[in-house]
Formats: structure tokens, sequence, C-alpha cells
């Protein structure tokens, strides 16, 4: 059943390519319901990929706002109650407009209110679930990396699983990712921005595997071409939105590290 | 009735020129509601001019706080309950102790109950409305460029409408700003930034169209000097905030591109 | 009473050379209630520091997340319902898992229902407070520098004091660092990190004294390094983050200017 196939791995830093370009050429709009700590970095890395992004969680336009964008991100890093009631609005306007969504389920292994919340959405037409392996095992009581596979085909999502190296598996298919950089870690706001990415693939890429794989190759080659101008991680967190509005398919093309 | 004349075509880059000195001399306080977005950088942007900014939403202090302030921004790039209900206090702390405000109707063109919100504001004294086309769509009943100048006279209000050039009126008067670079449309809040910086100006300069035209002129510049030093929309954020704060009259008096 | 002895003027800087590299080593955990717009930043130079932050607000989870962390820090920067609920469940956590927690009363000078919130505050086992003259003087009804010593006697807690130079006393003992630069006061959020960073290093040293100081020299000589790397507060701001990461103890243990 785990089975990436030469043709996945040829096709994701292919996708990569397309997509990175695509993104610049469509623009597409991309509706973050995302913590106050990343707006601005998730905002400003989505720009730089050529993408349109919007924030608002006001329960009376939110829904407007989904229905007018090519793609939603819900991320939980910040759990209050006026997010989790854009987040059930937004994501009944992702349904009736058919918006790709992403779930980000941030520090679900910090509290089990946050967990029950993230469960329930999972059931709600998510696309992509992308997430570190503490979070998953929160979220999936106590998967670990290995079992990541199987959740995906439990729940008919796709797992984009952070770590060492990103596994991305629709349950059928998985592939690993190995760009990036360590410091990527040390930037908050990061992660949700990778999961802003996706979601951007994600409104021009119908294959959420896919999707999920170009964005995490293209965040990591960013991140491999911006640590050679850092000088630590604040000069790093500037330079990788640099390359990622810089990056082209022959970066891509060279640089991508995928396997089975 | 739409005359720059050469009188305004001269004064606003002096005007620039002055007030990016009094800014630095006097440190006016700007108070702000702004979406958390772009807090960060409009209060990092004030900081450059020489301004002191503050950003409390809370019912309770914020009337004392624009009491308490040389000017007010009402930006409505989210808007909850929490900011609605800031932004009728701080304007009638505004009026009570005649403070200058400027209103930034963010995404008015998506959202109908942001709109209609945002022209009820417009009624209860804002001096400069600062907006894109989409949004003076909105704002005005499709209100095109042509439009902006009646609609300032039927309003009484000062518009400052960006695009490829930014063009600022009264209703009387007019005129077109050209500095800027196109990567300020790819950093997160340089909009809103733009809009606090006209709010400053205004804290020490009472011709509303002066005030405004200088914030964006200086702004304007400090994009093309900044664009220089950079190497993409990640390090232009942070090099405009540079260039914001070592601005210097003769630059703006000889970078300054100013028409009818 | 004010002596600080050769012991505290030897031991802090050896106190910041030590924790600099301990906080790296062990990581610990700091939340932070603390205003939009300092979380991104503060975020950033705790991660730099080597902590691990968090900033959920939501009174279902904080009291999880703060039993869960090793330090609590509370900032009065935007003083609104949510914050004030979620400070009070903090509180309560961090007294129940014996948590140290620092105080930055932010703008507690211009807003007197602020100034009677924080004055409670500070009877609940608060560690260390931040803050600078003027909200001194409004803590603790017209202050001065010279009362502050006094003030940290009456009420058990220890003061860090900003200013040209930063005092640092817990009423018995006292201590002077004159570390830093002024472009740390054209940067947002500066003075919130340095509470952070307070309290980060209150998380591996009991003696709050003497982790207040180690704050400081850290932060100040991080600030002295990256004014060499800057053209700007707004590359500064960044630059000393990539200071802060890159901070050794012989770095700290030549910069530390410290007196009593």
């Amino acid at each position: 059943m785990h089975h990436a196939g030469g043709d996945l791995i040829g096709a994701a830093p292919k996708a990569a390519a397309r997509l990175i370009e695509e993104l610049r050429a469509r623009g597409p709009r991309v509706h973050c319901i995302t913590n106050t700590v990343a707006q601005a970095y998730t905002a400003n890395m989505l720009l730089a990929a050529g993408c349109i992004p919007s924030m608002t969680l006001s329960a009376e336009e939110i829904g407007g706002f989904v229905g007018r964008a090519e793609a939603l991100l819900v991320n939980l890093g910040t759990f209050d109650a006026e997010r989790r009631e854009a987040s059930g609005i937004a994501i009944a306007a992702a349904h009736e407009h058919k918006r790709p969504w992403v779930l980000d389920p941030v520090f679900v292994d910090r509290s089990p209110a946050r967990a029950a919340f993230a469960r329930d959405l999972v059931k709600r037409g998510v696309r992509v679930v992308r997430l570190n392996q503490a979070e998953l095992a929160a979220l999936a009581h106590g998967a670990t990396r290995e079992d990541a596979i199987a959740y995906a085909r439990a729940t008919g999502v796709v797992v984009a699983l952070s770590g060492a190296a990103d596994l991305v598996t629709d349950g059928t298919r998985a592939i690993t990712i190995g760009n990036g950089h360590p410091l990527m870690a040390r930037v908050t706001a990061m992660g949700c921005a990778g999961s802003a990415l996706v979601a951007a693939c994600l409104a021009l890429e119908p294959d959420a595997l896919l999707a999920s794989a170009a964005a995490l190759i293209a965040l990591g080659v960013a991140g491999e071409i911006a640590v050679e101008k850092s000088a630590g991680p604040g000069s790093f967190a500037i330079a990788i939105i640099d390359a990622l509005a810089a990056l082209d398919a022959p970066a891509l093309l060279a640089r991508a590290k995928v396997s089975a």
C-alpha cells in the first residue's frame, strides 16, 4: 500500500516548478484563519509567492471572503472563541463553494480541548492536515510517524507530517521531502506559512498530495537558498521571503530532494 | 475646479521635507486602530519616522489614549466587533479633543457590511480617506478614479487614492504623486503604514491635502531608496524602514515626483 | 540598604554568560500573554535565545499551557477583556504549579484603569516587574527612579527599571546595567521582548534579581553587536535577533557594563 513509485518522485518536483510559476501568474486568493503571531509573516510569504492573502475573522463577512477566495487555511494557533466560530462559518462556506481547505492543528498536543476541536474539523471535508509528530499523536490517539499512512487512508485526508524530513501521504501514495534547514524551526510562524503555501498550491492543483509536496519542496528550497545569505534566524526569516519570491523552476528541479 | 496650480506642486515636496524633520523633532503620538496583521509593521514605520504609536482597542481606555494623542488612524482591516466599538469611542474622543483622524477602509470591496460601516464613518468628521480604486468604488457606489474629486467635494473629505500614481484631492485642489515602487504592493501592511504616516503628518499640518501628499511622497521616496538595497520583498520591507528613518529634506526635494 | 557589592557586579555578567548557554541547552517553555503588536517579535526573540514560546489566551487552555511552561510573562500592552481574563487564569496556574512570572505594565501611565489592574497583579506573587519610569510613577503613585528600591522592598518584587541605564533591584541589592543602544527604543516590542527574556532566565535561575540582570545584559550586548551591522531601525530589529542567537559567554563577559 505504501508506494510512491517513480512517477510521484518525478512528478513532485515538476509540480513544484509548475506551481511556483502559476501562483505568480494567477495570484490566487487565499483566506487564512490564523493566529495573531503568524498573520503578518504568513501574509508576507503568500505575497512573496504571488498570492493575495486575506485574514478577516468577522462572522459577518468571513463567509463572503472564503467564497471569493480560491483556498482556505484554518490554523488553530490561537484557539479563541472568535476563531472557533470563524472556522465553522469559513468551513461551511468552503464546502458550499467547493473551495479546498487545509488544517494546521498547532499545539493540539498541549491542549485536549484543542485536540477535540481539531478531530471534529478533520471530519468536515478537509483536504490536507499539516502537523508535526506530537500533533499527530494528539490528533490520532497516539499515532506515530509509521501510522501516518493508515491515518490518511482512514480519514481520506492528505497528511503532511513535518520532521527531519517531511512525509506527505494520502493513504495510498507517500513521498518524503528532504529539503529545508534547521533554522526554519527557529522562526515563528514558519510552519504556519508553510501550511498557507499548501493551501495556495491546492487552489491550483486538485491532487492534494502533489499540491502539498510542491509547497513543501518550494519552501524547503527557499530555505536552503536563504541560509546562504543569513547571519542567524532574524536575517534568515527575511531572506527566505526574498528567496521564495525569486524561486524559479530550474532551482526547484535542481534542488528538490524527494524519495519514497 | 480641478486645479493644482504651481503652488501646490511646489508646496507638496517642501511640506514633505519640512514634516519629515518635524516628526522627528516633535514625536507626535499617533493612535492606531488597525488590524492585527498590520500592527507591528505600522508601529515600526511610525517609530522610524520619529512618532510614538499606540494601538490599544480596549473600550475603557481608548478614549483616553486618543485624547492624549495628536492624531488617530482607523483602519478596517480586521472588522470585528471589538474594533467597531473601539472605532466609535475613538472617533468621539477625536471629535471632543479636536484631533484629526484618517480612515483606511481596507477591503470594503469585499464585504458589503464593511462598506456600509465605512460609509457611516465618512460622515463623522474624518479628514482623510486613504484607499485604492476598488475600495473607492465600493465606498462611493461605483465611483471611478475620475469621480474622486467630486466625491471629495461632496463629502468634504480629502481623498488619497492609491494606484500606479497616487491622487490626492480635497475636491478643489488635486495633486498626483508618482513616487514609490511596485515592491510596495508585495509587503503586507505597507498601505496601512502609509495611512498611519498620513495621520502622523496630519498631527502637525492642518492642511489635510498637504499633509497627505507629504506622507505619500515621503513613503514613496523611502521605497525608491529601499529598493536599491533590497533582494526581494522581505529585505525591501526592512530597508524601507531604514530609509524612512534616514530620509532627509534634500532627498525628498530631489526625488519628489508631483504633477497636477 | 542600597548595596550591590562586588559580588553582584561580578556575578551578573557570569550569570548572563551561563544562562545564555543554558537557555539553548534546555530550551525552556515560556508562555506569554502579550499584545498583538509584540507577539511575533517576542516569539522570534525567544526562539533566537533557544526557548519555546507559546501565546494562547483561550480561557479553556491557558491554564494548561502555563502549567506545562517553565515561566510566564504577563504584558499589558493591549488591555482587553480577553487578556484580563487570561491573566487571571494564567497567574492562578503559575501559582499552583510554582512557575515564576514577570509583569510588564506597558502604558499604565496612559490609563488609570490599566494602572489599577497592574497594581492588583503586583500583589499576586509576581517575581519581577519590568517597566520604564513613567510606568513606575503610575504604578507606585508618583515613585521616581530613586524610589524604585523602596518600592521593591515594600512589595517584595524585583523591579527592573529601564532608562538610559537599567536599574535592577530587589529592595536590598541593586545593580545598574549600561548596555544597549538608543536604536532599541525605535523598534516596537523591544521592551516586551526584553521582558520575555527576563521570564526565560527566571525559568532557570531562582534569584530573580540575577535572572533579570542577566537577561538585560544579554539583550543590551546583542543590541550593541547588532548596531554594527545595521543601517537603521529596520535592519537593527533583525540584526539583534541574529546577535542574540549567536551570543556567547566571551562576548557577554567582555561587554557587560554593570555598576552599583
